[in-house]
């Protein structure tokens, strides 16, 4: 081994036989009964108890997130569970590695171009200068023939009521500031130079782009936050599946109809 | 295929254009902004609100299980991020994946032992006699050489301060029953049988178990409970590892010693 | 910390800037270009290489375990590619999740219970006294209402063939040992015990079990071959779904059936 | 439900009582005990058997990606295992989740690179300007400031022995085509263009994507030889953590340096 190492250290947790530390704060008496579980993860994702305005905009970012029906990744754990009761952590696993870049990325991704917009030089940007901003990113996404993160939605039209009341709680609590109101001139931009009036408005995800972006989490975690929402959706999605199950019944129809063409 | 099929069916979610509504409810007035996200768990769950004193509760019991510090499965969490880390969700599932039998296994354990005592002809036994179920039941672990669930803690003794904490709450919130105290014969009885007075008292996933039995939770779920909590510790511990990196120090420490004694 | 610690130390493999050392052997001299895929597996299992038998009945027995139709966890490892395409690797984690007691677990469970009942006083057991062995064992598990793992199966009937021509091919080479024995006495036992003549045969995981015994394989790690197995089984339905996917279409179909009986 | 759906096909595998049949073949006659792993695997993904010469270089190639010592993958995969030994899929699941972009992606990129650029219009380049062709690759990725995918290894130098044999085997197998000679033409040239002569030698994962192309290997897939290599390399580092454990020490060493600064 190398003489020289880096010290390994970490500020989450510790214990001792009486006591139990989280955050620095005592897990006793200061969070249980005290704090929700969406305030936790503020807590464990930012070091800091959220303000009353951020617990309430937070837990709803959280609450975009948790179930959104009968998706693959709930179908892939259910299926995962049939085979695997015994390690319904599994089944969960099974289910989060879904979330990639098919339907789960615009969360980051929005916060990416947010945070990187409005950092360094982009911090002097005058308010009133936001509206050219957002045309200059959209031209340059154009122009590099890449997405538009965080507008439009395939099924919600003309705008994604998520997104809508995401806004509308941010503003009565404080939390609108210049990440939201560039997301929102981005949208506006696009319409614009795709000559799409009215089709392409934030949706939920460059919401929560936004919104994570006002309370300083970092793009790199946003999927994280996915993360926790589904996590929650698929153990619900298992407790539908004890009650009422479906994994083998699509399963033995897909097996069924894939090999029906098979002639012995 | 066959011609009869088992219909397919959910109530977890759907949506159309303008309208979302999860276990019936509607995503938008009735969910965001009003739920937090420990009752947006039980609702999940449970298909129904969770009253007041379940939502302090059931948040308390999900407090538990969000941060226990450095274990194995946020090592290989924060592993598998510096592999990954454009897949956080591949991360989260990696460290998940580490909750089975060796240390998370006795929520599950002592739900489904309080569960199948007190169903059935359980459900008849009085009261009064429920510190003699207790006996019984540490007689039959005993004689069959099964562990007993739910009590002792190899650190936090005499008591684990988080099993205490939990039935305080569930006692000033009128959610201490019979599973409750079931729970606490049975480790009053193995500290008999035993002969360890004051040495195993209910841990607390113990007390998670009960508690989730008084609230009807069946416990083939109760390890979702615990897939819930760590998700979010896992978030957390990734958001350091973001501020201060540990996992190729480890990787490196380890793989230099493990062939160290290699003579080329 | 605590001033003693065990020492770290791994023999698996090695390497400076020339040279690459595995179990021992020089990766680019003795490995590529001479030992097939199934061989190396043995390798890393077995820390030697197989003798010419071993590599025949090793690989076949491999070659059991690759492909299985179109399997829950097969479904499950398209679906979450469909989610997920960049991250390949998430969804091969996926579907292997699935392998769990259900559908996968009876190798583990008859190599167990061979490698049990012929180690310690077992080893003393004359072959000529196995019948009487399996006899014993299967009235204990009857008595104590547990299933028999290695025979039977619903749809291989009255034999699989996949055990037939495993201990044929082991026949072959001479690898039809003791455990080959008990696990064919179990199933004629467990035959007359539960009078189902000819309709419990060995199947095809109790096959692997026997034969995972014969080779020293420990009963903990048989799972594990089947897991190298899927692994590969899986790849193949990815590639098959690059090709002619599928996975969408299940999904679009179980999401507009499970809402079908939605009013909005 | 649409009245129009795709109709769900698959030919990878299927059975009945008697028969089993894989990519078309007969299992019990013709794989089992003739094909050895890696030919299945190729078979799995290719759809047909391998020639010989395609033989002896896949197995190769999956060779040089089964085993490489103390990896971030296999800690993880031990530490997961140390939780959850009755569920060793999990712990294999667990390790291949950290096959990302930091260490896994070069053998995808460099297939990708290739197959495009020797697709459509450049599958009509002479032999004898591939060099040129390589030269403008070079020269666009270093514009627009991405990595050259498949040349040079932070330790194996001047080169990578891995990519020396199998080019060497390949070349004796008649499997050196146009793919491997543009490989070598692009590492010639990076290091031309970055004046770093003897220094950008061809890698092994350069080496596996050319080969992977010189067999019709879908870019897409390449990542998916990787992890059948891996798992096979978790699976013995399983083998070895079941004789020689070291997971739990990992974790104990790391847990009390992370939080030997805490004080009470």
């Amino acid at each position: 081994m190398r003489g020289e190492r880096k010290p390994l250290r970490s500020d989450m947790g510790c214990s001792d036989a009486t006591n139990i530390r989280v955050q620095g704060l005592d897990l006793m008496r200061d969070i249980m009964g005290k704090l929700n579980l969406g305030d936790f993860a503020f807590l464990e994702i930012q070091r800091r108890l959220p303000t009353p305005s951020e617990s309430v905009v937070f837990n709803a970012m959280l609450a975009t997130l948790v179930e959104h029906g009968m998706t693959p990744m709930v179908i892939a754990a259910r299926l995962t569970y049939l085979g695997a009761p015994e390690s319904l952590q599994g089944a969960v696993a099974s289910g989060l590695l879904g979330m990639g870049t098919t339907f789960a990325g615009t969360a980051e991704g929005s916060a990416r171009l947010l945070q990187e917009a409005l950092s360094g030089e982009g911090a002097e940007v005058p308010d009133d200068a936001l509206g050219s901003l957002a045309e200059s990113i959209v031209r340059k996404l154009r122009e590099s023939r890449q997405p538009i993160p965080g507008i439009g939605h395939n099924l919600h039209k003309p705008v994604d009521p998520r997104a809508t009341r995401l806004f509308e709680l941010a503003a009565q609590h404080g939390l609108s500031g210049r990440h939201v109101r560039l997301m929102q001139e981005i949208a506006a931009a696009a319409e614009r130079a795709l000559d799409k009036p009215g089709q392409l408005p934030v949706n939920a995800t460059g919401a929560i782009g936004a919104l994570s972006s006002e309370m300083g989490i970092p793009w790199r975690l946003c999927r994280g936050l996915a993360v926790i929402g589904r996590s929650i959706g698929i153990v619900g999605h298992i407790a539908e599946e004890l009650r009422n199950p479906i994994a083998r019944e699509v399963w033995e129809r897909t097996e069924a109809e894939c090999s029906s063409h098979v002639q012995w």
